[in-house]
């Protein structure tokens, strides 16, 4: 089981997340792409670091909305989405190329992210902006009980899965995250992540919401790069899963 | 000798340039990467009309001013100027590897262009940029009597050079361009725009401001796209040249 | 019974629109206020160009997208909605106050125009938005058969309204717009439009889709400022109206 | 003597600055108008924050550049700065005039901040840009040996003046900043932030780098909202110039 997290989603002279410190516990860099945070100096600089502790490059695109975060939904037509999600990548190959490493994997951010787990139609979108610009992209996304029909999609556009899961939400008996404003839909507490992750690790199952255990096939999990106990939680999330 | 125009300079719901109807006439297109003008739609239709036409394609990266189309100088360190650089061509290399095709040279556009022609420390991070990114990329600048000094540097870089001349513009006795303000400086009429092309591609010469003749080495001629009478100028200064 | 249009659309060095040509027919000039389109200097220009012609200047607001020139809907959180119009229609006060003159009514544009008429909780944020800067503005939106619902939500903000209606559009018996992609939801032909407007002038009705005859009270006639016939378009309109 | 602070430069989802914290300790806050920094949210609420501390609001408008927070020196056109300095200081006044509040002053930022004070044919174009908008609008600028230079400038479009000094900085013979680089150019210790302050409270002037006591008129002293001792030292500065 490996951990990804977002990285590089400084702005200009604007901090976020403690990407120096944390860069060493995982093993994937989900890196912005400057539509929902970074610009071309912070990704030159989150690519070097992530280079030098042989971390797996990935291309975190977005919705073109800065001021959002991209976490507004935005009507956006299938042809624009595709030529947007190519930009993002296609930049920060650039910028990979430049420091001699490699964009591995794409995944998808904030509300695009969402649209594209609850709409296949967008998914598809977004499978064939990755497979046409390059069919060894792997695409990460949420694992998700339906795993048979996403990995369908990838195979009409031959592409490779890696599948996520969540350290520290509640999922829904359909597999799904539970909402943000339900008041437990966010673990606070170590010990709970603690114990999703173990029982991800050594049975693959998630305890739901209602108690039910969920069988889920995941390939890596999401860690959080910011908040204030952000580089303990990582810590104790990758002695979990073992050493990198 | 070759005809190169810039192109994809539409941005959104606004046009610019005929590049539908100029496409067919020149050699190269220099695209636009969304810092000064495009839009990664408009960058991956710029680039399925020159592949269309078997049109070579080169980045055209700018200054980060949309609203100024990227001709005001902007005070940009050099280690953030490279990442700029680098992520606008690596952003066209995703749209052309989207669609089959390759970005093969890169022309610095509008302020960046000028200040690079005119301060070397700054041609020189530019070299640096597309050198780090991929050396087998060809720099496109201005034709300069002081050619040797540019080759010299762009060969500590590993870059070869393509040099062009612009056919609509009257240059000073050393070589450089007579500034826009200057009543004469840029030429309305067809017939000195042919005998300029004329004398470059059968003489290597140009005439100065001042009557002198010019030797000059050029690659290719910049050509405009835009303004009423563009497509007729394309195709005549085609018919100059020879066929493509 | 007024006209209006759309005005200083250009962006930075695109243009869009032919306001000098359009301006000296029109009553009421609908300023973009840079979120969709224009920028602090063509904002500038065309508060002069309106004040020199005596016509009534109104606030443009958007939503934050150039490259979608606000027509794409974004899910905005009703405060956030608030401060973004109200800065746009602060931001046309302060270019109208150097220039000794001032907005006199806030239409907004695209989607958040669509969105509004669609969902009065939408309306409701926007007649807030301007009631809190100032109730002595006046809100234009669309005329509908509706009118008196919406006459009572301006009544709990202190808002005077202006109903606005469409010269070349195909309406629906219920008093809507014929969407876009309908083939004759949009008139072509300049015979139809002067029906459609003189019929409204002279009898205060529109004749839909179905054929029936719909009244609805229209202060003010959406003109248009763009398209190969639109000056003329707009000169006829004007004969139809009678003078300035 | 009073105290100014810039406020409200957070951006979308990235903070900067204790606003909260500081606001308490200033009469006067420099709100960015999101140019440089700030959104139309974070400025409701940074003018909401100032009236609940009954703070006087000031414009902070700046160069168009996000990403590099309005310090990096652009060549903008004078016409085109006047109406971006009235673009930002009207959006401005719009989000007060929502709060029942005002704007009361303006004090470019970063660059255009430097360049104004180092090239008063700019600083002309700035008098000019709030004179033409509403010359009761006080302006602030650096506190310099040739006061009456600039009074006199001021007297010419009918504008009043605001001095500042910079408590924490170190200042040339001449009555200028030492350059950051210099490596006493900011004073890092209390004790000398206090002394300077207390100096220029009780006598009127500032002790050069070489040892010189120079006499400055000063209104208003910069204090600084982020850093990790910010609120520590506004406090203590407070202390030393009296209560608010």
């Amino acid at each position: 089981m490996k951990l990804n997290c977002d990285m590089g989603e400084a702005f200009g002279a604007w901090t976020m997340g403690r990407d120096e410190e944390i860069m060493p516990f995982v093993d994937q860099a989900n890196i912005a792409c400057s539509f929902h945070a970074s610009d071309p100096l912070t990704m030159s600089k989150t690519v070097a670091l992530a280079k030098r502790h042989n971390v797996t490059i990935g291309a975190h695109p977005a919705y073109p909305d800065l001021v959002g975060f991209g976490r507004r939904n935005m009507d956006i037509a299938p042809h624009e989405l595709k030529a947007i999600i190519q930009y993002q990548i296609g930049a920060l190959q650039g910028i990979c190329q430049a420091h001699g490493t490699k964009v591995t994997y794409v995944k998808p951010h904030g509300a695009l992210y969402n649209t594209m787990m609850s709409n296949f139609t967008v998914l598809e979108t977004v499978m064939e902006s990755v497979s046409e610009l390059d069919d060894s992209l792997i695409l990460m996304l949420m694992a998700i009980p339906e795993e048979h029909h996403v990995k369908a999609l990838a195979g009409k556009y031959g592409l490779k899965l890696w599948f996520e899961v969540f350290s520290d939400r509640l999922y829904t008996d359909e597999g799904r995250l539970t909402p943000r404003q339900q008041a437990d839909a966010v673990h606070k507490d170590f010990g709970l992540i603690e114990q999703q992750v173990q029982q991800l690790s050594e049975h693959g199952t998630l305890t739901t919401e209602s108690g039910k255990s969920l069988a889920v096939h995941a390939d890596t999990i999401c860690v959080h790069g910011d908040g204030d106990h952000a580089v303990e939680a990582v810590q104790r999330i990758r002695a979990l899963v073992g050493k990198r």
